[in-house]
């Protein structure tokens, strides 16, 4: 079970849920995160799109409506990539969401 | 960029970070991840482990210092492996960390 994405570091956009939140999946699967994927070019290996479902502890809310998730190969190169666009990103995401997203930056252990 | 995980059933393990809070990643993932993994059979399609480094937005705290995800077909079968095994996964938390994990099930989309 090796992954092909050890070592890489990953960039996790995660949409918490709360009631009165919502979130459009087929404008952020269609629209907002191939924009960003663009931006990110060649430093860019994958990306993904969850839908969240449930929380995995009972009788708890569930934790996020959806996550999105950069795979790259430098956190310097998608710093430099993001910032001159940060601005054009930020405003994209009153069309798909009203909610802040938590964003963690990670390193692929496996 | 087609992705050989979407239909998947996710479950991910994220370990908030806060001040005083203890993540030993090496007894995470020789020992308990291969644990939880062999109960799942061959509903698992493959399992992930990250470590987080930073939150992406500025001037944040880190918002989880790692985060473990299992890939699986079914999610009845994955809670049909874990339920039995629940008080022997959990007795096994206080092995590798004092932070009680958020738990998401999601979807892979893409």
């Amino acid at each position: 079970m090796a992954s092909t994405e050890s070592g890489l570091i990953k960039i996790s956009i995660l949409y918490p849920y709360a009631e009165g939140k919502t979130f459009n999946m087929e404008y952020y699967e269609t629209k907002h995160m191939p924009m960003v994927a663009k931006y990110l070019g060649s430093n860019l290996v994958k990306y993904t799109i969850e839908k969240g479902l449930a929380s995995g502890m009972p009788n708890q809310p569930l934790p996020y409506m959806a996550v999105g998730a950069f795979y790259v190969k430098s956190l310097e190169e998608y710093q430099a990539a993001i910032a001159p666009n940060r601005d054009a990103i930020r405003a994209d995401f009153a069309n798909y969401t009203n909610v802040v997203p938590v964003i963690l930056v990670s390193k692929v252990v496996k």
